[in-house]
């Protein structure tokens, strides 16, 4: 638009004629004068047509949502209706003209009314016009942003890992199949590991954020079928520690870009920015287990938030890693520990949930295959990635950060689907494609 | 690993112990004395074992891409043996001791032989290696990232669209289906530009770096079966022209980073860095066509080639816009132009190739409706993206630039596949899926 002045900088226009392009966020037609409140992307300000205004008849027939260019005088309020707790509180645009843009339907219903998750979603173009959302993907921005520039200045490269894959190698059911060409069956990746352990062996330090799917019939508030995984693997590591601190700077940065520049999203969700203490509190699965009162393997959902409860209160720490889970409860590519049974895999949990899973990998050839066999898996089926360890890769490990995860547990969103602009799962495409009778 | 010093920064270390982590690049062994070149993530560094070092046994016993801990002191080459065209050229390591970290197999070929492409693909984790592909994904690491930062700093919202998509809207026959649950079928996105349309509904400004895919039966240079797609939507535009404005600031940008990073890649290469005139070149397709002695409703890619060679000759651009495109050759949400028959899409070449398609798009709810019922396309199967034509969106345009394509035509690669890490075509998933028998 020719001469638009942004919302947000109206405030170095005083005094001035100024259109700006926007939305009507709230119309309060009072009949001799109209109230408006205007949004486009960098805020909000309050507007009025007065008695003589020749905008009047054109203000009357607006409505939320509609569309237009408004062209006015941007006043300093009077001293007794500066609002100093909004944006632009201390202005206000006396409306001179508006030309509507593009006309909108009547609303389903108020933006920000606190309506069900179905609902939401299946009002997503509209919802998304929402303050709650509006914050939601905005602080999701700065995190994947914060993420690639933590790794990148770490000396990590930023790759694309593919989401289609020619076998279904490790032989799970959760995975979706896509009918290829030559009626041949590809399958859609649930994790760029292989992909970015290959890179470490050219890169040595490579990360990606991939979009991976899960086939799980699963309705849980954790699970989504197609999710965003944010990856790095390096190599020249002494154990998983290293993996470890490399995640805890990322992890660091990230919070930190996150609150700098979303404190009003903090205030307004009434959350408080994370605990985030000079070093993440460390503890072994077992030493977790015998805090919590638990056992087994691996850590069930009431663990993992009684756990950070503990991490919490007695290390003020909203982040906690887990260490030293058995070697048979991770994937097969993972490294076994000096002690038996044991493996050097880790998660970090943040607020009760699992955000991120590592490991140091095995880096010989010989004992790869040895245990791809003991897992009954087919070494054939992953002959081209074995190549990596034939040809020269260092010790090596990584990790996996599940973006809805952090990002839900950030603002302490319930369900992490909250975290997708645009969720799927097994019941949702955009539409719902079916009620769950489960 | 513990105090590892990076090849890097050995030139701040002269006279000095240290231990570096490290690829065997090349051994040259003399008997008496065994020369390496050593490489790691940050360059390549020239090591001696001297007739009287310790470390004479397992000097003899390595190969190419063995990983190993090299212990040495950090010298000053005499005057005579300093190659100031190499990095490190004027310093060498003399090795006291190697230890490895990991062995590798005789390698297949030497990484840099000029090899054909199904036959660098077949042996992708190794060809990685090469000074070629590890020049290529550099390059196109710094392409995405400048792309990204110069769309936020022009206000773009980064955000996730989805690759699972629940209709094959379009009714294009080059979609791939996904086996999703309860027997029911989705497809693969094609493009983000729906939810990218959404978008601006609510945030005005949106990119994403996604995920599409193609299933045409194409063996060409120029197609892959998965593609990484750089798309931005703008609302608030008076014309095309806005959105092109937009587009040649981040391809400005872009090339601007990449120069700056990279100007050994060009020089090693044989490339020129690209042509980038003070404005690029707009031509309508009539005059295009004009020039190079075409005619139809689109360009014919020696079209494409032609009007790139006049643009380069004339112009002094390696770039050129084409617009005013006919409505009927655009995809249906494309706007049509006040000169009948004609809209609001145009084309961006680069270097004989189309890297980026954009458009104006239709605003308006009905005119929408009425041009999906035109190309006999069903509205209902719109109805979650029609939302945000009925919830208020400004006039909005957008574009979308294919990765790999700028990434090739950047470096000037012959196949656009050589600019995907991993690629995908109808015949190959990382390994050949059969032979092509067409």
């Amino acid at each position: 638009m020719k001469d638009r002045v942004l919302i947000g900088d109206l405030k170095d226009h005083v005094g001035k004629d100024v259109i700006i392009g926007a939305w009507v966020d709230v119309r309060r037609d009072q009949g001799k004068m109209v109230f408006f409140n205007f949004r486009d992307r960098s805020g909000v300000v309050q507007g009025v047509v007065l008695p003589n205004s020749g905008a009047m008849e054109v203000a009357h027939g607006l409505r939320s949502e509609y569309v237009v260019s408004v062209q006015g005088t941007v006043n300093q309020r009077p001293e007794k209706n500066v609002n100093s707790a909004v944006q632009n509180g201390d202005i206000e645009l006396e409306i001179k003209k508006i030309e509507i843009l593009n006309a909108a339907h009547e609303i389903p219903f108020e933006k920000d009314a606190d309506i069900n998750l179905d609902t939401r979603f299946d009002h997503r173009p509209f919802t998304l016009k929402s303050a709650r959302d509006q914050d939601i993907f905005k602080v999701q921005a700065t995190i994947t942003r914060a993420y690639r520039d933590s790794l990148a200045r770490q000396g990590f490269l930023d790759f694309q890992a593919p989401a289609l894959v020619g076998e279904d190698a490790e032989g799970g059911s959760a995975v979706f199949k896509v009918h290829y060409f030559y009626d041949q069956t590809a399958y859609l990746a649930t994790s760029p590991q292989l992909y970015k352990q290959i890179m470490v062996g050219s890169f040595e330090r490579a990360f990606t954020i991939a979009k991976i799917f899960r086939a799980e019939k699963s309705a849980t508030t954790r699970h989504l079928s197609e999710l965003t995984q944010m990856d790095f693997e390096m190599g020249f590591i002494n154990d998983e520690f290293d993996v470890m601190a490399v995640l805890e700077t990322v992890v660091k940065d990230t919070v930190a870009a996150t609150v700098a520049e979303h404190q009003g999203v903090f205030d307004r969700m009434k959350v408080s920015a994370p605990l985030v203490p000079a070093e993440f509190p460390r503890l072994t699965l077992a030493e977790a287990l015998a805090i919590v009162g638990g056992s087994g393997d691996d850590m069930e959902p009431e663990h993992e938030r009684a756990i950070c409860e503990w991490s919490k209160k007695e290390k003020g720490s909203d982040f906690v890693f887990i260490t030293k889970f058995p070697t048979k409860a991770r994937a097969f590519y993972t490294m076994s520990d000096t002690e038996p049974g044991l493996s050097r895999g880790f998660d970090l949990l943040f607020r009760g949930l699992e955000i991120n899973s590592g490991a140091q990998r095995i880096h010989d050839y010989q004992t790869l295959v040895d245990r791809i066999k003991d897992r009954k898996l087919d070494p054939n089926k992953f002959s081209f990635y074995l190549q990596a360890f034939q040809y020269g890769i260092p010790p090596h490990g990584g990790c996996s950060t599940g973006l809805e995860r952090l990002t839900a547990r950030m603002l302490e969103l319930q369900n992490v689907k909250e975290a997708s602009a645009f969720p799927r799962d097994m019941n949702r495409i955009d539409t719902l494609l079916r009620r769950d009778e489960d």
